[in-house]
Parts: C-alpha cells; structure tokens; sequence
C-alpha cells in the first residue's frame, strides 16, 4: 500500500477550538478509533457503522476512497478491496466534539453488508406498543450472495 | 424515573442467529455501550452519534422515545429532558452483528445538536483534491441558541 498521506490533525485544546473552529482534530479512543457512520448519497439510509484509526480516516480523506480499520481482523480495510464494493466519498462530515465521522458514500451494485443486504441495517426493532415482537427484516432478498462474493473468507461477525 | 422495562435480550449463541435471526441479541462493548446512529427520519440526515446502555436501549423500545448513555456525565439520558428536544421514534434498527443501533426519529422544532445547529455533523472536511484544507460550516446559522437552553449546564463536550 502507498505511503500514508499527510494529512495534518490538530491539537485539541479547547471546546471552542473543537466544537466552533475550522481546525481537523479529530478525537481517538482508548483503542485508536474513530466511529463512521457511512449512509448511502442518494437516498440517507445508513449503510453501516465503521470505525477509523489514524491512518484509515487520513487515507480516506486524501483517496475520496472510504478506509476502516477492521477491528476482528486488525487490519487496514480498504472496504471494497475484496468485494469490489468501493465506497466513492461525496462528503465527509466530523461531528460537534470531533470523536465521530459521518461518510457520504456512492457504492456500486447497491450493496454494501458483508452478509449480502443492501444495509448492514436490514433488521427492525418493533418499539412502543411492539415492544418485545420479533425482528422484522426490512429487506426481503440479499443483493448478492456472499460465499460468490467472498468464498471461504471467515465471517467478521463475533459472538 | 419508572421501573427499568422489561425487554428480553437472547443470548448471542451463533453467527446464523445473530444475523439472520429474529431474536434481538444486542453485543454491549467492555464499557456495558452499543453505538446509536440517529437520524432524521424525514430527511436521512444524520443527526449524531450516541451511546446506549442496556437500560437506554430498553427504555427506547418500550417507551418509543431515545434514551441514551451519557459517557460525559454518566447517567441515563432520556434527549431532551432539559431542552424539550425529545425524539421521538419512527423506526429502531439493529445491525448484522447486532453491534450497532440505527434510531430514525422525529425531533420537534428541528433541532438536536447541544452547539445549536441542526445536527451535530454540522461541519464538513474537505477530501480528493482539496484534502488538507480547513473544514466547511455546512450548516451557517443556529437553530437556537444553547446558553438560553441549556444555561449553566456544563458543555459535554471533552477534550
């Protein structure tokens, strides 16, 4: 992989600077991660939630390409390298208190979820008055098949 | 505040249950938390990124109203509370892995973000070829002003 590319973070050292200021200084938590919430440009639905170290979240920015760094495998996750599902930034947005990333993304094949749902989100939780119902799949087919898509690839899911 | 309800979480015992099953089997990280996208229901923008204990998020199924956990000031968190901004839930989704919380809500008066801004994401960082210069105000004016709202309150913000 090419060298990282030097995108400058500032120091945090004020709520002011940090919530009001034009300065990237974005905040990493005890692991070194940033989480991204990446939604679909065209149509708002979140697409799944992801997080970013350091070098992810700058090679993102510089390559318009979305990084993660893939927390069951312990690797830089060029999302997309293997599925062929790339994540084309059309905005990237950092949050008041700068510890969270939200990723405008374009994806081809309208797919994006590891267990081939359009959404990582393809499940709803009845509230209020169903409460305690069962799951309700929101999407009734997967837009591929996965074990065409990643072969013998292990599953990332962890109990 | 009422009784804690009782909402049932199964025991995450396989890959297929947990992603292809109707049982709700959240994972809580090693803080006791489960990351929550919310976003405005009728415009897909992503409104901020919070927290939920296991309490928060049986409250927020049974009561249809977002609680979350506060990590800066360590309590149960019922939005708006304080401010009146109280969302309110049109749809709840988990994700594959049931590691992540996708609330779609109504908020009156539009606003969510303790800055005063819309959403929390009010600020965009620019990526490709315009990589390293300063972030954009997406948003230009606030919705309202927080030292009316909140007054004294302290900022949650942390460096």
């Amino acid at each position: 992989m090419s060298q990282e590319p030097e995108i400058p973070f500032a120091v945090r050292e004020s709520i002011e600077q940090v919530e009001e200021g034009r300065a990237l200084a974005p905040k990493f938590d005890e692991h070194g991660l940033i989480p991204c919430v990446t939604t679909a440009a065209a149509t708002g639905e979140v697409l799944m939630l992801g997080y970013m170290n350091e070098e992810a979240l700058r090679r993102t920015i510089a390559s318009g390409e979305a990084h993660y760094w893939s927390r069951s495998r312990q690797v830089l996750w060029h999302k997309g390298a293997t599925s062929g599902l790339i994540q084309r930034v059309v905005e990237l947005r950092i949050d008041d208190d700068q510890d969270a990333v939200w990723l405008r993304v374009e994806i081809p094949g309208d797919a994006s979820c590891h267990v081939g749902y359009r959404s990582c989100f393809y499940r709803s939780v009845p509230t209020g008055a169903a409460a305690g119902q069962a799951l309700h799949f929101e999407e009734r087919e997967k837009v591929f098949d996965p074990k065409k898509v990643y072969g013998d690839a292990p599953n990332p899911t962890q109990l």
